[in-house]
């Protein structure tokens, strides 16, 4: 639909988003879709995020950072479903602080992503905001037919794993804010991974491989594992102790004086961007070795069994839920 | 990414928009992402458009004609191209004013549409915004492989033609800002075609067969040939006497005293979400019984001949250039 600006959209889409094209499937981005070839033998798969200036991001976050994490929040999604991104759609609502400056540095941040992840512009629209700057994506990504993970699969006697760390998420934003006291490289450190998480690309190939069920952890270790335990009928057990934790969080969390209440905290935080997974028990050993070739740390944080919803314990002994932090808020 | 009300998420995406999902590719929005099998043979057309409260509709639209409006302009980029839709992704960013019935609203028209059109919802994200409601569209289609037309196939020597009527845009918008004067019912058409464009779905296939280059008039039917004239390196001839006007426009031009400019506007206004297309001279038969087939009206516009840029001429006489309305504000 026509813009209340179509000079800067025109420019913002020659200028700035036109070298970001997919050079066949992108057509140029001049024809409004794109087009896709079939590939036969693989499945598509397609994810959509949306996220909106102080909502989903602070205000005073460089826009280059702004783009970044809506495309790798995406691919997190592709790579948790165990699909291999090669594209993606993309809708720019620019708020009256998106100066040309500021397009710029958005599609500086897409180009640096694009190089890294390996994926490309397809199409999508750029339009203009009285309010706050809202953009949305829709990711594509191949993975071999019948092959692209649910979080229905998990079976009883599954082990559940987890990538990476825990919690930099929940404390990235607290350090954005402002509100965390720790020493100036370990605040850089959550910063960065709250602008700019890093999607297990790498690991996508293993979960379709291997995983029963899997989601990318976004809402929170336990939100997400619910999710997973609904989907597929079953009760997960969630030992909090074997939380994987970063250098930095690890140093938040020694200055706490209720170790419990903070590794809750770090499991339902939230924007974490691993993947969780369920898979045989039997595969501890295959999936510990392409977790080490890839350089990516696992960790086994408990179990499947019959039932449901998810249990979490810390000690050996189980917490009751219902507490605040049980639900994202 | 977490949104400040996950309940209300969840509960939209539950009971709201679950029902309209693709029964089998959509997952039932259970899994952040959609899966569709491959279709040897043919291609993939995608298309993203997003509108914003207060820039693309306006605050007191209702919101059932809102989501068929953003549901209706991507099924129109979808058939300009000449492919068939069948599926769409969709983000809400959800203002103030969207409390569960205007969700409700929202769904309901999705829904009506869904059954009119033939398409399912396959996923998306839905999230809260302080700011105007956003909405986002990735619309999907198949086209038969190679078969997508693109704006760059005019050759000199083709005819250009539209379907439909030009103008109910412009004059919707200007009925529903109560800034037209006429009996009530051709308000009432005017209004309806701007909340509810009816894309030329069925004409498509016809597109698909036969045109050399072809896009929806959504900028304005000059700015879109002037896309094609471009993309394709050919001068186009539009006569605007040709220009097909509905009842209500016909009504509303006849009360001008300047026809030529009463045309330049509608020419030039934009939201119309009709084809126009080019074709070799020697299809016009054909054409015209693959429209009366499908009672498409079908006008001839002009035609295309070597050169650049678009001609607009009135009454046998060429026009200037240059005019606010050549461009669409």
């Amino acid at each position: 639909m026509p813009a209340l600006d179509v000079a800067g959209e025109f420019e913002t889409i020659e200028t700035l988003l036109r070298p970001l094209a997919h050079p066949e499937w992108g057509r140029g981005l001049v024809d409004d879709v794109a087009v896709l070839p079939s590939r036969p033998g693989y499945d598509l798969v397609l994810t959509k995020d949306a996220i909106v200036e102080g909502v989903h991001f602070l205000p005073d976050d460089p826009l280059d950072t702004v783009a970044r994490k809506l495309l790798r929040v995406n691919l997190s999604d592709l790579a948790a479903k165990g699909a291999e991104a090669f594209g993606y759609l993309l809708a720019c609502a620019w708020s009256e602080r998106c100066g040309w400056p500021e397009r710029e540095a958005f599609a500086a941040g897409l180009a640096q992503d694009q190089a890294r992840f390996g994926v490309f512009l397809m199409g999508g629209d750029t339009v203009k905001t009285p309010g706050p700057a809202a953009f949305s994506l829709t990711a594509l990504g191949w993975v071999p037919a019948g092959g692209a993970v649910s979080r229905a699969g998990a079976e009883a006697g599954d082990l559940v794993f987890v990538t990476g760390t825990i919690g930099d998420g929940l404390l990235g934003l607290q350090a954005a804010r402002g509100q965390l006291t720790l020493d100036p490289e370990r605040l850089a450190f959550l910063i960065d991974h709250y602008r700019q998480p890093t999607p297990q690309q790498d690991f996508a190939e293993v979960i379709a491989a291997h995983a029963t069920a899997a989601a990318d952890v976004s809402d929170g270790l336990v939100a997400d594992l619910t999710h997973i335990a609904n989907a597929s009928g079953v009760a997960i057990d969630l030992k909090l102790d074997s939380l994987p934790l970063s250098a930095a969080a690890r140093a938040w969390f020694e200055a706490r004086v209720d170790p419990q209440a903070a590794l809750e905290d770090l499991a339902t935080g939230g924007d974490d961007y691993q993947i969780v997974f369920t898979a045989p028990a039997r595969l501890v050993e295959t999936l510990r070795r392409e977790a080490d070739r890839r350089r990516v740390r696992l960790t086994l944080l408990g179990e499947v069994r019959v039932g449901a919803g998810v249990t979490v314990s810390y000690g050996g002994r189980p917490l009751t839920p219902g507490r605040a932090g049980w639900t994202h808020g």
